[in-house]
């Protein structure tokens, strides 16, 4: 290991608020010296960077869930890493943890809501998927919020992404009927050839409606969202009676620089008595392990599987493979590895 | 009385479904014999008939929470009345009942959805009102699913009308700080002086979203949404975390010919982790006894107070009363009174 002082940290500053697709211009690419750390934190060499469709919004000003990244700071991000200095008591060089470390080579940190990881059990990468928030989102939206019952109906889209394909592969642990969107026809045998999944629908070349009708002729019990726009409202319009609509995200209007375009069919949730929630991992953070454990279980069984996608980019790569959350390129987790 | 064989049963059939807002041309008014009570039957003479928003969308072909009124079926309409025949055991001559009678002076019934009335204890129209569907609507939408806590505060639209006014009563009743959406400054302060919200807002004149954020400073816990449209829209942008939208209705879209404007601003459910869900009063048939012994209760001691808007202009007046719920005329329940 190179003395702390001759270690340079490339990062990604936020420099302006995008307009739709973020650009080039957005980022302000920086080199600065490693910070030593002081009494009670401690340095973590990046090793794997979570690329979310979550990102996005937090480049937006305005109210959300969680404050806007500010102009100038480095640009928010969950990672992977190992402590390489440490003044503090809990964590030890040599360890690997996960965290919000941010886009960034080296991060200093006081352990706030910083895990440690085992990656003897399990890649890094899938503490950033399927063991990490990926997971916990799928597992507590899934199960809180869409409670499917055994033989019911669940339609999840953005299903062959990092949120979709966890989501699809517990609703068939559940015993569901479970109906993936996805766009493109490789993603789609994916989903039904590798991952369980009872039938996928093609957005980029079916008719949705349609193929809900055929596959889901009953109606759909559980709807799962990760795209919003067009796909929300045909799935509304083939809702069961009691229906529970799991909001999620909605990548579809994330980069809109027109009105975000709000669900035609919304009386559907009155004329079938359901229910749109939107939810937010953060909120389930005190029952994480809980979890955890039950996920790492069906990996462990083979009854999971993780899939991650992962660019083997270094730093630089981070503006453009962000994109690729919005053209569809990934199938699974998007990872950016910046270091072995 | 007269014998039935002399009796005309003046009544209105669908003719055509409208386009849009109910033209005469939309409805045959015909004049029958009235009908013998088969065995097991009973012949109700109609004194007042319960006007609802839901008619219109009986009126629509297509899938709804309930069968569409059939083109030459006598309208469907909850109505008072009193025996005046009868070969049932459970219903006597003389006994005032309330039920599913159609828009007509005469109706054969089975008994089937049909309950014995007090007229001595609360005017016929209140059941038609406060203790008849309206105020199950108002009990079940905002305790089950709005479920205000004291302190909450709680925004209604159509606040003036035959629902929003017992929403927001009964939000009063359970300590909750209560906000009314109505149109026109006399309805306001209606709302306001004599039923007791704590402030009304004037949609034709107000600028909503900022009267939201005067009188609902740290955001809307329930809001219980009549009418849809943009009011539907700018009450979702000031939700609390946690907050639950009930969907009763949807007054405004009723009798649009454009397509039905979705919600925009739907992701503050997601960033708010709140629930938009809808409810049907008929799911709750098996505890109308419940609610309206309560109600029933709240009545007789003042706590809540009935407003019914009752037209007297017999039978023919039905297609332009009709009217009156969409232009916004009527305050509280409105009630055709066919007969003494």
């Amino acid at each position: 290991m190179s003395t702390l002082t001759e270690l340079t940290n490339h990062q990604f500053r936020l420099a302006a608020r995008p307009k739709g697709m973020p650009q080039h211009t957005d980022w302000e690419y920086r080199a600065e010296p490693v910070g030593e750390p002081g009494e009670g934190q401690f340095l973590v060499e990046v090793s794997h960077l979570s690329l979310d469709p979550a990102m996005r919004g937090w480049m937006n000003e305005g109210k959300s869930y969680i404050r806007p990244v500010r102009i100038g700071e480095v640009m928010r991000a969950g990672a992977i890493g190992k402590v390489i200095a440490s003044r503090h008591q809990d964590f030890a060089v040599g360890e690997h943890v996960s965290g919000m470390f941010g886009v960034q080579e080296y991060a200093l940190s006081d352990g706030r809501g910083v895990q440690r990881v085992d990656t003897g059990s399990a890649p890094p990468e899938s503490y950033l998927g399927a063991l990490g928030m990926t997971g916990m989102t799928a597992y507590f939206g899934l199960f809180d919020i869409g409670r499917p019952e055994p033989g019911q109906t669940v339609v999840v889209s953005g299903a062959a992404g990092a949120v979709g394909s966890v989501v699809g592969q517990l609703a068939k642990l559940k015993d569901c009927r479970v109906i993936g969107i996805a766009g493109g026809a490789e993603k789609c045998r994916l989903l039904v050839d590798e991952l369980g999944f009872d039938a996928a629908i093609d957005y980029k070349s079916d008719d949705v409606k349609q193929e809900l009708r055929t596959h889901a002729p009953d109606g759909v019990d559980v709807y799962f969202d990760n795209v919003g726009g067009d796909i929300l409202d045909t799935v509304l319009s083939r809702l069961a009676l009691g229906a529970r609509v799991v909001l999620c995200g909605a990548i579809s209007q994330y980069n809109n620089t027109d009105e975000v375009k709000g669900p035609a069919n919304y009386l559907s949730l009155l004329v079938n008595r359901a229910s749109m929630t939107g939810m937010v991992v953060f909120d389930y953070a005190d029952r994480y392990g809980e979890a955890a454990a039950e996920l790492a279980g069906w990996l462990a069984e083979g009854r999971l599987h993780a899939r991650e996608h992962v660019v083997e980019g270094g730093i630089d790569a981070f503006p453009e493979t962000l994109l690729d959350l919005f053209s569809g390129a990934n199938v699974g987790k998007l990872v950016l590895k910046i270091r072995d």
